[in-house]
């Protein structure tokens, strides 16, 4: 396999044609969307948690490993602007596996799925021959004139995020070093939360235009909104929000603070784009609920592509764009 | 790991307690249940297939495995009159697993999906250490007056399979043994037909009072009918549907009939119970479009049991249940 997951996941979106008119979005965006009748779509999403390739049980109590496998896959319904309402879990279980591990991975799907009210339904159990993987899907709902889509961004919109990056990336880091186990950067690391109430808020916002959810990197999930909307992007990085012992620990570390921001992936924060007429206006409403939001930068023509300008207006060069869980 | 499947299973669904009105049915059936509006429930289900556990790459082409893998998750749609509509795959692939590998398995899916108009609209793809695994949701859906259930069996009604028992079994066998790759029963193994067409017309009759497809064994499956209806069952062996050259080539290769029949799991046909007063008409029915079905037994109360006789009127003994692919 010399594939990446992305020429992969292309390629077979090429084979899978869909001919379906019920189906307004198929592999290609953070969720599928189909009609459900009624004024709503149905969204679903799957994901899944790989031993030694998305965990290492060095690091993860099995109940941290079900928390944030559920955490994450209810980050795709959150992108859309959806509700979560039913989930589907299925267990590759390796024989050498305690029957206690079992319980507690349970747990950990169980606390997320209580805290989201979200019913698990079903699901599937096989031995694994060789290390235990995971399976979750996750089907949920959104007002069709509330789903947001990676599509839709256009020139001179503005690019948010909702929350500080790179401290999941940083956690992972402290993790390996045997560092700090209460730092809030191993918490986002560790028991990330989806964003559910907050993609909720910005579905209803008619001014947002574009919206994903960051899980591979900031780079490269706004490239998809890019790629799908046909535009391009520039970011000030030093608008960008981050925890704020973030830039110290990386020097402290001497880990890039770039990489660790632009490229450092499992934030599980939302990137979305605004038009700039209801800029104001979104930002006050959401103050009075709570959320705070970041303007990091704008977009621009395609081709111009995508650019990140430092304090001083220089361009960062060679920066991390974000990881890939297949290679 | 000392737990079956089943006893697994049943541990998680103890703990997954279920507070949603609109969760008609969760764990314990062959798919999820859940109101969709407009007088229909949409059906969730998820099966995953495991290499070295499932099937075995020196018995199976990729083609087949993708085949066989959706045939099979649509089979539990057949199972409660549902009509499948969207599919969401997961693969773990290992490093060694050859691109064109990936092509056949996925050509294997399409070839399934477009057979029952399915689209697949998502899916999401892992490195896997060790092993080839899939896993696929089916979703569905069906008239809510059209759903069955695995409860609902009572008192006198005939229990009835759509179509030859043992087959797949066999198949098995002889792929072992190298023998016979155009073998009926090597094909009903490698390349089962779920039984859409015959559970969507089952949905139909009123007269029909539980169903379930036999993936684990005769005897296995028609206990959680009997399980959750809180009733025996009595069968006639000589009555149960099968393969005209499967007695002689169970002989031959020394292979215990009654296990076979009755055990040997992944046929894939439908198992059902019909009240006798409609039995009649829905045979009439279903002979006008071209359906076969076969009564086998009854039900009788749940203090009997389940029992099997021979032609002779004597008791079946220590037949073996089914398969666990847990173990």
């Amino acid at each position: 396999m010399n594939l990446s997951e992305f020429q992969l996941i292309a390629k077979i979106q090429q084979q899978v044609a869909l001919h379906n008119p019920q189906v307004i979005c198929g592999i290609g965006d953070d969720c599928a969307v189909v009609e459900k009748g009624g004024g709503f779509y149905s969204l679903m999403t799957t994901d899944c948690v790989v031993e030694k390739v998305h965990f290492d049980l060095k690091y993860f109590t099995a109940f941290e490993v079900g928390k944030k496998a559920f955490a994450v896959s209810l980050s795709d319904i959150a992108a859309m602007g959806g509700t979560p309402k039913y989930a589907l879990i299925t267990l590759g279980i390796p024989e050498t596996m305690k029957e206690k591990w079992i319980d507690e991975i349970t747990a950990g799907f169980l606390q997320e799925a209580q805290s989201f009210n979200v019913s698990i339904v079903g699901g599937d159990i096989s031995r694994s021959p060789n290390g235990f993987w995971a399976s979750l899907t996750q089907i949920g709902e959104v007002e069709m004139r509330h789903c947001k889509f990676r599509k839709g961004a256009k020139k001179g919109d503005l690019v948010f995020v909702t929350g500080p990056l790179g401290s999941s990336a940083l956690g992972f880091h402290l993790l390996k070093k045997g560092k700090a186990n209460e730092s809030p950067h191993v918490r986002a690391h560790k028991t990330p939360r989806p964003r559910i109430g907050a993609g909720q808020f910005l579905g209803k916002e008619t001014g947002v235009t574009s919206m994903i959810d960051l899980s591979d990197g900031l780079l490269q999930d706004l490239e998809h909104i890019l790629e799908q909307s046909h535009v391009g992007a520039k970011l000030q990085f030093e608008r960008i929000p981050r925890e704020k012992d973030l830039d110290l620990l990386a020097r402290e570390y001497k880990l890039s603070l770039h990489d660790l921001v632009l490229g450092g992936g499992e934030d599980y924060q939302l990137l979305f784009t605004v038009d700039p007429v209801t800029e104001d206006e979104m930002q006050k409403r959401a103050q009075k609920v709570g959320f705070k939001f970041y303007p990091i930068g704008s977009i621009v023509d395609a081709e111009e592509g995508l650019k990140v300008f430092d304090e001083t207006g220089i361009e960062l060069k060679k920066v991390k764009k974000g990881f890939d869980h297949f290679k």
